[in-house]
């Protein structure tokens, strides 16, 4: 049976990176390990490592992509958690038996290699959940 | 200088234990601890540890509490994210420096003598932060 391991990273949703990492970097004092455009996501993550999990500030680059929507409709806050699991395929499978409506059917993979799927906030509790495999 | 170290837990705020547990517990296959009734904070709580984090369900047991008016406001989902700091009286006063809005001045304690405090949304880019010192 396929076993959730750890929180990966929270991802944050902000309209002004600057003033995000005026608190997240500058004032709690978390390292910024990187601050990456994202051009096929239409976006600019900021990473800030912790141990074993890290947190992630997103930031739309353009109008037209689901996490400028998501941000005009409900403004600044948490976006989703992302959980790793050891087998995707496996847990998708698993969560399809019952009942858990996905928005990813098949896991799909990152620009660096990750498989990873998201799981809709109607079958959560209302949590946008990621799931990576590593 | 105080020092931020990993998420200690992600709180979910839902309406209906059950059926959030048929996710979290039953599809996802995450290990439910504990299932504790909380009359302090007129909540029942359910800790689904992981590896070096947790998952926190909350359903408010009353409509007069902050919780309730949360969720009856905004909906079940993501209520908030709590940060481990080696010395939260330390961080406390380094995030004054800084012009954070608090919302503990000073730290409180817990019934389990963890010291706690919560950070304004309106300082972290609309997130409320919890911060633990354990």
């Amino acid at each position: 049976m396929s076993h959730i391991k750890r929180i990966n990273h929270v991802a944050v949703v902000v309209d002004d990176m600057e003033k995000a990492l005026s608190f997240w970097r500058d004032a709690l004092g978390m390292e910024l390990h990187e601050l990456r455009d994202v051009p096929v996501e239409k976006s600019q993550i900021a990473f800030l490592p912790l141990e074993g999990s890290e947190v992630e500030l997103v930031m739309p680059t353009s109008d037209d992509s689901g996490i400028a929507r998501y941000l005009a409709k409900r403004g600044p806050g948490m976006h989703h958690i992302c959980l790793e699991v050891d087998d995707i395929a496996g847990m998708l499978a698993q969560l399809r038996t019952k009942g858990v409506r996905l928005i990813n059917e098949e896991p799909r993979t990152s620009a660096d290699g990750k498989k990873y799927a998201f799981i809709h906030p109607e079958s959560t509790a209302g949590v946008l959940v990621e799931l990576y495999e590593l």
